[in-house]
């Protein structure tokens, strides 16, 4: 079976992936072309000026600055983009981290006439979320799923079986033309698909049982930001932020 | 007036960005879905083997690997693609660099049902040329347009003026709502469209004595790359390649 047709963007949906070289890692700016609601996922604080005069630029009201998850490796920006630009901060109530608002499993964030579905996809971290637009054909895995890769699942209650079983029934089952958007990468991957994650990713192609055998064995340094990220995320960022 | 809407690609047309983090290039994989034709514009060739996977995975056959320009800072994928795919490479006849295919203004480049115009934009320099995809709303504007910025003007035949006055008539002539994708970002910005160049970018806005001053002081290094990608380039990426 050959890769299925393009599900394409709505011409009022608008798309910015953009990039955190230090950490690599990707924020998404979403927005409604015809009210000018827009959402942030997974902003990077070093970055969050450069987010903020976007969404100037481009005339949006920012709506939600959101997490797909507590990371370990980068200081999320949306506590500073609250303070830059009046949005709420959003992250998963099971991340146990401060925010204005706390997803559960089957939440929904809206922007002008656009919908996001949260999905609790735990594994990498016990508060993973996976955002889908549906009508959009696109999902944002954060950690939970990269290109032809996943989070580790070594720390922060990781656990792979979790992850294995969130990413088999929450995110291979929706339909494979599916785009899909992960907080990371580090070859210069930008996006895949569902279909592609399906046949190729060397790891969650496996068996459950061989893939909690490669995820405990993959002998990971320690997360070297890890202790200066956690405590700063649990505060959604606000922590020690930088003066200027 | 606000962010026109966008013009969506259609579906059967692939659309991939890469990125090469050493020399922060953007390269882009875009195939017709229906026949699996496939074209790479600005591969590198460090990403020479992962772009084939890639085509190898989508299941595509890789027509053209075409070049914006004769880069100073990297050395070219094309020829080493070549090898790799059976691919034809492609340049503007104007770059004085080999390939199996040399473009002029106005020529055209199928894969599949889709068309690439090709438009000589020189300035950055003397081949430099945009690509333009009407039908999907989208131009390749390899270093003559970067994202609020342009490729510097100081060395291989540049002349600000040159660039000046084609970016005016070449790509802020088109639809506002057209995507730009450049050859290079050094900020984690991947993507911007003609209505926000028009506005935003700080050296274009200006009017054309003032554009030529500020190319005249930019008083940057010379580039550390030229020496080694300029004789490999001219050879459209086979010179002293690595043996693996
Ligand atoms: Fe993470
Ligand atoms: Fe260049």
């Amino acid at each position: 079976m050959s890769l299925p047709e393009r599900q394409p963007f709505s011409p009022d949906f608008f798309f910015r992936q953009l990039f955190d070289g230090e950490s690599s890692t990707y924020s998404y700016l979403l927005a409604d072309l015809k009210n000018g609601q827009a959402v942030i996922i997974d902003p990077v604080l070093e970055q969050a000026k450069r987010d903020a005069q976007l969404v100037k630029d481009l005339g949006f009201e920012l709506k939600y600055a959101i997490n797909t998850h507590m990371h370990a490796d980068h200081i999320t920006g949306s506590g500073w983009l609250r303070k830059l630009t009046g949005c709420q901060s959003v992250i998963a109530a099971a991340s146990g981290a401060k925010a204005d608002r706390h997803l559960n499993e089957g939440d929904r964030i809206d922007f002008g006439t656009h919908v996001i579905d949260a999905l609790a996809t735990p594994g990498h971290t016990n508060g993973c979320m996976t955002y889908v637009i549906k009508d959009q054909g696109c999902v944002f895995t954060g950690d939970t799923l990269l290109i032809r890769g996943c989070g580790r699942t070594d720390f922060q209650e990781g656990c792979p079986r979790n992850l294995y079983e969130n990413v088999h029934s929450k995110i291979f089952t929706l339909p494979e033309n599916f785009r899909i958007y992960p907080a990371h990468d580090y070859k210069g991957q930008m996006e895949s698909s569902v279909w592609e994650e399906k046949r190729y990713n060397p790891r969650l192609t496996k068996d459950i049982e061989e893939f909690v055998k490669i995820m405990e064995n993959l002998n990971l340094p320690y997360p070297k930001k890890i202790d200066a990220s956690l405590p700063a995320n649990r505060e959604c960022g606000v922590y020690d932020i930088p003066k200027e």
